[in-house]
């Protein structure tokens, strides 16, 4: 992992965020090449779910929201982490983290004293499991929980020593701002912490302009906000964070059959980008560790290096939580989930049921992706040290081609000879046309370091164009033909500049 | 324009933010059209800007950017609109606006009493000018303005009244968010009021990972945020807005040539999208009206229907401005641009000048686009109203192919005929696998219904299985063939399935 945030770092596929300034904690930029990587990663899935379908519609919703719309959805009363705070030296931590950072002798000795209050029912307990029902009683019992720390030897992070810790108290993650030039009790909005509210407050829309009909989904790719209290792991856990959700509507009863076509066709898709199903754990979670609105809910657990078996995909049965939540009239509607009533919504949520036309609250499936996740699964996987044939050793990132930022690099042999550079120009722009994505011209004049370099972005062919190419080398019968290397293959071949695109299309389709 | 708008909503291309709880002011949602719509412009702009060019990179910053970054680059002293409040009511306005939007006789009278103050030196300014000049005199001289709006009569648009207007005060147009668990003077961030400054503050960072000599530039698309005090007028004046915008680091004393290459290029790029350069005015903005970092403005003046003209694109020669103003060592760097004294950087912002190899602070050319304003204009000018033959009229949306939202619809003439759709469906699958965009299959049964829906959407072709196409209709000749309908021509052509794929692909090229 550590070797992967460098070469990001080094090639430019990802940055710091605000660097120059000494860096902000959770924000990262995407260089050159993360931009074109994450940008394939998100057309791979739109292309997948949203264009390939007959029963998807796209939807690109604003980022800042109404205080409404994340009070309805129970954002505001439970979108939140427990901090706890050293009085010491006033740092701030959250909870679960600060407990997992420790020692393993202070862990035994949280666990130790919590045994006095009988929380482990069940002796056959995973260390998982112990760990997650220690933090949950901690935070239900914030009183004790203070206590424990300090007799266990919790130490802060920040300054090594044992903390004088407060009580345990939430923390709501949500991003607010003010809108309008007046500040006050009213005027305020929240930083989307999902995209999925910005599908369901604009359901009825969808419906009336595309005259859908159940079961039909709504797919959108857009920024979220979470404040973390303590970002971490690169790109794993951010502030700012690129989601790939889709909202999948359907007739109630026909839900759990929608969710295994989608945890189906959500495994199939990884695949294609080079996350192989073995890789991924089917996590079916526990009644007790769902969230609010969820009947069922998979996690899809990438095997990432160093971190271990961490989220990349939730599919949630979301019930008819959400639609319910955010409808008005909604004791009318004879909702299946548990919700808070609502008496600011100006629109009722329903649709024709498909056979008895009532109107119908319909139930949700929701396959929720992260961008930056999923670049980071895409990157491990590729990632690849190679011993050659002569001993050397490389560094190669074999990406599936339709995701490689660059797909083909056209190197001129030498810097300076404007015949070679003016060819080379003329080659890459007749394969840019192709709209294979990024053609680059790379004229560094090195071609040894060429190669390097895009063995290491994950460039699946290079081009080369040298002094045989234009009748001034050895060979004669090697005009207007250029070399063609292959990535993962190392292998060159000699192929006619008539018949290059031709080649390259069929290589990289 | 009142008919765009509402083509836009019922048809799914943009819906008010929030809508369902009453809708949140400049704040907008696109519809599954406007999605795609938004996505081809993107993607035009970086196929042309970024692979089309040999000299440019992409980047994708973070949104949320470190107090220093924004401080730096002089939009926390001067990002700023004036406003002014009625202390009737305590409604607040932007005095720009609220003047403008006067009776006649008001704003004359405004006039009248200002020319006491002889501010008015040129007799021959236009009325333009008149009112520019009035309100910064009025912005300086916040002690007059009040006296001077109250005895003109300036009305509240709220209540209709003469208001007790208090003096206009600078109102900082950035929203402003707490980072982290804690609120306190230091853990606050802005939301990126520009993307531009992503760019500079990764300046280094993109020259050290690609090796770039000048000159090169680097492009961005993204979300941007300002707090307007009255947005209006759609999705032009709005609070969340996407912009497109390309820094180009050209040597000092090069830079005037590259802002003409620009102006050049740009509306190049304008004209492939529909938008022709007879209909923008470009303003070269006057001495005095230029931003702080720059050195010339062109700004490109499209002709909007019912808004007139207004800023669609703005191309800035910023000099060393930015650069300048977020390196550190700044004595040493011989800079051109006035810059406040930065002690928080930590990098070292420039380049080895391409002659003489000693570090430069390169100029900046920087065409800085909107994306919803290129929506707008690029609607604008598609929306058509047309009288048939029949004497009938229909509205189409003219769009370029390459920014059409459906590209192709296939529609099965009769909704319930299993044979029919499922050769649409596969006629849709064989499209869709080419790559061109969005191909719809569109199964709703009434054919002129659909031939209306697409005309309204700007769907370039229709493509019609009907019962000849599967041999059950009344010519045999006609079978295994569809028929196609241009958008544009309404001419129906007959064409072969084998052939139809070479077919479109070559009319969508």
């Amino acid at each position: 992992m550590e070797e992967l945030v460098s070469l990001c770092k080094r090639r430019g596929f990802i940055f710091q965020g605000s660097e120059i300034y000494g860096g902000l904690q959770g924000f990262y930029d995407y260089g050159p090449l993360g931009v074109e990587l994450k940008n394939n990663i998100k057309a791979a899935w739109w292309r997948s779910n949203v264009y390939e379908r007959d029963d998807m519609e796209g939807l690109d919703a604003s980022i800042i929201m109404h205080r409404q719309v994340l009070r309805h959805s129970g954002h505001e009363a439970t979108f939140s982490d427990p901090m706890i705070d050293n009085r010491k030296n006033n740092k701030r931590y959250r909870l679960d983290h600060l407990v997992k950072d420790q020692k393993a002798d202070v862990i035994d000795n949280v666990y130790k004293i919590l045994s006095h209050y009988q929380i482990y029912v069940d002796g056959e307990k995973s260390s998982n499991d112990r760990f997650a029902y220690s933090i949950t009683f901690l935070v239900q019992n914030p009183k004790i929980a203070s206590e424990v720390l300090k007799q266990a030897g919790v130490r802060d992070p920040f300054s090594g020593e044992v903390g004088d810790w407060t009580e345990p108290k939430p923390f709501n993650m949500m991003f607010k701002t003010t809108i309008g030039p007046v500040a006050d009790d009213e005027s305020y909005g929240y930083l989307r912490p999902e995209t999925a509210q910005g599908i369901f407050t604009n359901f009825k829309n969808v419906v009336d302009s595309t005259s859908r009909r159940l079961p039909f989904g709504i797919a959108q790719i857009g920024k979220a906000f979470r404040n973390e209290i303590t970002p971490r792991n690169f790109i794993f856990r951010v502030r700012e964070l690129e989601q790939m959700e889709i909202e999948f509507f359907c007739t109630p009863g026909t839900d759990e059959e929608w969710h295994e076509h989608w945890l189906e066709k959500r495994l199939s898709w990884w695949e294609a980008q080079g996350v192989p199903r073995s890789k991924i754990e089917i996590l079916d979670v526990p009644k007790e560790d769902l969230a609010h609105y969820s009947k069922r809910t998979y996690d899809l657990m990438y095997d990432y290096p160093t971190l271990g078996h961490e989220e990349i995909e939730g599919i949630a049965n979301r019930s008819d939580y959400d639609l319910g939540s955010h409808t008005k009239n909604q004791s009318e509607l004879g909702l299946v989930a548990n919700v808070e009533e609502n008496l600011d919504s100006i629109a009722k949520l329903t649709i024709p049921h498909p056979e008895t036309n009532k109107p119908v609250v319909p139930f949700v499936i929701e396959p929720s992706a992260g961008v930056d996740r999923a670049l980071l699964a895409v990157l491990s996987e590729a990632f690849t040290k190679e011993t050659l044939e002569n001993g050397n050793e490389r560094i190669v990132l074999k990406l599936r081609p339709h995701l490689a930022p660059i797909k083909v690099a056209v190197i001129p042999l030498a810097r300076n000879k404007a015949e070679l550079v003016e060819l080379a120009r003329s080659i890459k722009n007749d394969l840019q046309k192709l709209g294979l994505g990024r053609i680059l011209l790379e004229d560094s004049g090195n071609i040894g370091k060429a190669y390097r370099r895009h063995d290491e972005v994950g460039t699946p062919y290079c081009v080369t164009v040298d002094f045989d190419t234009v009748g001034k080398g050895d060979d004669a019968t090697l005009t207007d033909t250029v070399t063609v290397r292959d990535r993962d293959t190392l292998a060159q071949e000699r192929v006619k500049i008539s018949e290059l695109t031709a080649y390259l299309q069929a290589k990289l389709k």
